[in-house]
């Protein structure tokens, strides 16, 4: 079982990597290679038989995609993106990356003339404000930003060439990802992340927007769980429509404060500051609170049952890297 | 006012430019060169002095829609595509006409940094059973072709240049066409139009499929209008969703039938044969029946009101044609 990452080096990259190592095994068969691919390159420790081999390159580029495909990868992980803030301010490189980047991948598969599993990373950017809520599976696909629209371009083709028979793909639409490792970052849904991290570590956090806004969230673990699962489901139980919104949890910010009291303690909620930024709750105010996950739940994928459970897979985290 | 069509010797690129000579005008404003483009040469009677060009050419090159708009039209009407069955046979011809040289126009408009009206001809195969009954203009998009997945792909990108100021784009997700003129061909959906045009012309059509079959029409000149009218109309009103699902007559081949035997008689409503085909069944009946096109019609796109104004609009083309 061969199986190569793009975009080894990202967040939901490292933890999958992670977590087929320590599983050992994909769809029933030992793992014997994982060729873990990014921009940068990615190293992690393995103390296992499964050989790793990082590359570093420009996924945009014509041949790169040939290149990683080369050995027949058994399941290729596509989760390399141009995020939507930098896909919007950057649209020939959103383009590249997020759009022309997915073809090359997809062509170099159809050449290849085999028939891998392809996990692709969509996201609920792919559905556009004025929402239903909660958002079904079938909800239209109205995307508001370049982001979205590449990543709903991807869905399709994805579709498409698993119809054709060119591969058997399945398309996966993450909730945002709660608690993300590392330092606030300039991302307007940074916040979501800060305001637990940054307290469980001692520090100050700013809470931007009212305690009653409303999020769609799953852990990294998780992450790394549906990525697995998507590699492991039989295709034929999927049907012609390879997209799939996946579970979360639907907190408002006071939920997630209260989770984070009830684990960690009053004096951790205290170094939360609220200090009211009107352009992120702009922002914020119209992306989706809520979806039914009935089709992705049906197909067995499972997250966290409640915020505390996020807070705590945090913790743990924070535990293993220490 | 000068006006590019791609597509211009297609059965809706003829009827469009015959229809803005007899106009003479477009947004208000005097027509002045009509640049009509298409792989094989087009050519038109003109008895106006508007200036007609002819251009043709490979659509898919990569340089040919930068030689299209360097005059930078002020609208562009983008009706050029590989029809549903080839796209389905030849997937790398149908992905770099559909998909390739849509992204080669696009880019073109936005290397010319200026803002035309762009009508982009989508269809309604962007929608793949099951189906609500009626559809939706918001109904998902779920393409089960690889035209439609292309179509479905240019009517994002459409929404996402438009979005981004790059155009002012409207896509058209058009009915099916009838009658068209000309001799049957072999696309499954070549009866609709046979069981009317042939009888007309006092010849014997075959029915393949049986008469509750219900099928979504509208006729060549409604098409034109539909595009002219897409030229005119204020974007501002169309919001952010710019891809409209446009209006048609929802009816049963044995309504249509019907309707041909009120305006022309029995005599060559017994042209029909009725040989039913069990191929042809399966495929129609896949096919979307009815749309809920309320939208476009509150934007005031109009079409026929009955089946029996397509069988006159057909024998009004053959009389102007004798």
């Amino acid at each position: 079982m061969k199986v190569l990452v793009i975009g080894a080096a990202g967040m939901i990259g490292r933890k999958l990597v992670e977590a087929m190592l320590e599983k050992g095994t994909l769809r029933g068969r030992k793992i014997s290679d994982i060729l873990a691919f990014d921009v940068v390159e990615a190293s992690f420790e393995n103390a296992t038989d499964i050989k790793i081999t990082t590359v570093s390159g420009e996924f945009s580029e014509p041949d790169q995609a040939a290149k990683l495909v080369a050995d027949k990868p058994d399941v290729i992980f596509h989760l390399a993106a141009i995020v939507s803030g930098e896909a919007e301010t950057d649209f020939d490189k959103g383009y590249r990356i997020n759009l022309a980047a997915v073809q090359y991948l997809f062509d170099a598969i159809r050449q290849q003339n085999y028939m891998p599993r392809v996990v692709y990373a969509s996201s609920i950017a792919v559905f556009g404000a004025p929402f239903d809520d909660p958002i079904r599976d079938d909800f239209h696909l109205t995307p508001l930003t370049s982001y979205g629209t590449q990543k709903a371009i991807g869905e399709l083709l994805l579709a498409d060439y698993t119809r054709k028979g060119i591969f058997d793909g399945i398309g996966l639409r993450f909730p945002t990802i709660v608690v993300r490792p590392g330092k606030p970052n300039l991302a307007a849904s940074s916040f979501f992340s800060n305001i637990i991290r940054e307290p469980l570590a001692g520090k100050e956090a700013i809470l931007p927007v009212s305690k009653d806004v409303k999020h769609w969230m799953a852990s990294p673990k998780s992450a790394a769980g549906f990525c697995i699962h998507a590699a492991e489901i039989d295709g034929e139980k999927v049907g012609p429509r390879r997209n799939l919104t996946l579970p979360g949890i639907a907190a408002t910010v006071g939920e997630m404060i209260d989770a984070l009291g009830r684990i960690a303690g009053q004096q951790v909620v205290d170094l939360i500051r609220e200090e009211p930024d009107e352009a992120v709750t702009t922002i914020v105010g119209n992306w989706p609170r809520e979806f039914d996950a009935s089709r992705a739940i049906s197909l067995g994928f499972t997250c966290e049952s409640s915020f505390d459970e996020i807070v705590q897979a945090h913790i743990d985290d924070m535990n293993e890297g220490a």
